[in-house]
């Protein structure tokens, strides 16, 4: 009773029975080429192929890429992460998502220094060579921008889920616990507080509690095995796990501890939410449970009813994703998707769920629930809370609509 | 009683109490610079920075590559990964070893078909972006060549662990499973093998068991989140986790199911091994368990007596590494390492291990144990079973003698 992959090269059966994977084989999905490059071999084994390299590059016919989405507020938006042509829970370096608002620095890693002074006995200044010859620990955790998914507040909303969600990624960082110099270094009593630093035209500069600095932040200088990208913060970066990724300080050159927070431009004028008596709330921190699923999506278009493999992102900042259901009625039922594993704490979980499309109009969505409970919220839910004052901290299921002709909306776009 | 880093910048006090990380800062590694590309500023605070890119690149200050390594025999020797340079254990996909003996073929995804065939009801040719919508898993898994460490049989031997053990990688693979495949195509009565053939000038073919085949081998499209990249296969492979990397057949474009092997090259005159008794044992496929410690490691050295991290990689073909040990004198005396968490099956596992050097020589070696209980052996345990006539699977614990000037080298170069 399996259903069959059709014979016929180019003219598919698509067989009713079993798995039916026949729709899903129809898809119609063109890849763009490069236009200017001449085009490959037909028969690529019957020419000698390319010299080796001695670090490679991709495809000269892939074409995924970040990309700024421009709001009316934001002239210089932040770059986003293509989520739609993304595989598994790594995403490569050369995608992660990046925000900066001076420019990418350019720093040489033999002249860079990370102090560490303030209330502590003992400051000391490191090179980067030195903070690699320290003990050290890898973990695959995601970061996500507070701002993400802020256009679906009040919109205007993007079509794409890179335009949506495309601020989060997930890589291996490797590096120093922070708890460890901080305790060579010899903090004083009284200190609660640290203020972390980037050497960037801006001056980053984020007040983060010292209890979370003496709990689970890395300074980080690995990034999927090699040394963090420029974008990410070459040659050193904060690591804070969970938290938003403003407070994952790039191009880290100081940490000064101390007895209060600094009130600095991202913890005052940005990153608070403006709730609805006018009041904003600070420090929040926390990036809480989320998902969204990146297939299908805004913008794509199925081919035909018939079976596909619905799958997605999900993440917490609270720790382990529990479940991920999946609704393909907008709401009304849902069903438990399977989580790929491994399952890591602050780290993004992929989700599948095989599901037949029967042609007519459907909204599909996706709802995580973490490790301590908290269901991801709808929309409405959130706003009831917090009203529409708010720019950050929007986790609320994201609705795909499949139209009857098999293109994917955003509802809000 | 804790340590502390010393507060002059420049001129620091090595303290002897405690964790004592004195000795690890003052190593001194060089980081060659691109001597071409102009300094970069004194203060990249004080400038704007650079622009933002659509698709990354690492740093201008980074400069670890693959590398070839030429022996007497072997005037085209593979490009090999750079391990000591290497964090956590993704390997970045522009570092991951490769070896192609007809170039890296130019292969354009839109044009490329898999074709399944031979003993199957329905054979059938599938398009990559077909093999994109069926259901599809990611695994993270090494994959190691099965000459790696062929130098260190009879030598000459190589100096660094790029030179030894720069064949094996690990990433994130996504892919469709191939027993979905089988099925589909449905598998005749009496099959029990397949050749898989890839598209490059070789055409590289290999048998491989149907039982493996119908257990967890993947047709993979992505590694680290994105496309293959052209060395590693693209735009599909074969990935046959634990199983020599020859067999993960690159530019994967056919599938024949069988009822025998094919004896094809690279299972006849090469990957073979052959006994003292002259007999060549073949379809070995499975990489037995095997360890190297990455730092210190060949070619490096040591600033002088202190603590250092010692850390490196362990794997196993038959699954879970379950415990690495450390000797700091020549095997006499083991202790366990830190596993990195998470310990995935047939991944990559990082270990960790803590070591204070009195400035006197010593050897150090790795040694891991998997799941099923088996021992990392010995280079004279392996000899004294296969004899000296191999040139594949050498597993042998690996030993890096530190000299009384802290010059790191290997004890067979």
């Amino acid at each position: 009773m399996q259903a069959r992959i059709a014979p016929e090269p180019g003219r598919r059966r698509f067989l009713k029975r079993g798995l039916a994977l026949g729709a899903a084989l129809a898809v119609a999905h063109p890849v763009p080429g490069p236009a200017q490059s001449p085009p490959a071999p037909d028969d690529p084994s019957k020419v000698l192929g390319g010299p080796r390299r001695p670090y490679g590059e991709r495809s000269r016919f892939e074409t995924a890429t970040r990309k700024v989405f421009r709001g009316k507020t934001d002239e210089v938006g932040p770059n986003m992460a293509p989520l739609q042509d993304l595989h598994g829970i790594i995403t490569p370096s050369s995608l992660h998502f990046e925000v900066q608002r001076g420019g990418v620095p350019d720093i040489d890693s033999r002249k860079h220094r990370l102090l560490i002074h303030g209330m502590v006995d003992h400051p000391v200044t490191l090179t980067v060579e030195e903070i690699k010859r320290l003990p050290s620990v890898s973990r695959i955790h995601f970061l996500e921008c507070a701002g993400n998914t802020s256009s679906e507040w009040r919109g205007p909303a993007y079509k794409t889920v890179q335009g949506t969600h495309g601020l989060t990624s997930c890589t291996e960082w490797t590096g120093v616990p922070l708890p460890l110099l901080l305790r060579e270094a010899g903090v004083r009593k009284g200190a609660t507080w640290i203020i972390a630093e980037g050497a960037d035209a801006t001056g980053n500069e984020r007040s983060i509690p010292l209890a979370k600095a003496m709990d689970d932040i890395l300074v980080a200088y690995g990034q999927n095995g090699e040394a963090l990208r420029p974008e990410n913060g070459y040659p050193l970066r904060l690591i804070v796990p969970g938290w938003e990724g403003n407070v994952n300080v790039k191009w880290l050159r100081r940490i000064t501890v101390v007895d209060r927070p600094y009130m600095t431009r991202m913890e005052s004028s940005a990153h608070t939410a403006l709730m609805p008596d006018g009041k904003a709330r600070q420090f929040l921190f926390v990036m809480e449970a989320k998902s969204v699923i990146t297939f299908p999506s805004g913008d794509q278009r199925l081919a035909g009813p018939g079976f596909y493999e619905v799958t997605g992102l999900a993440w917490s900042g609270r720790g382990l994703v529990r479940r991920v259901e999946i609704s393909t009625d907008g709401g009304k039922t849902w069903h438990d998707a399977t989580l790929q594993e491994p399952v890591l704490r602050f780290a993004h979980t992929r989700f599948r769920f095989p599901w037949r499309w029967d042609g007519r109009e459907v909204v599909l969505q996706s709802r995580c629930t973490d490790e301590t409970g908290y269901v991801q919220p709808t929309l409405a839910e959130l706003v009831r809370v917090r009203g529409l004052n708010s720019i950050y901290y929007n986790n609320a299921i994201q609705s795909w609509k499949v139209a009857a002709d098999g293109g994917v909306h955003n509802v809000r776009a």
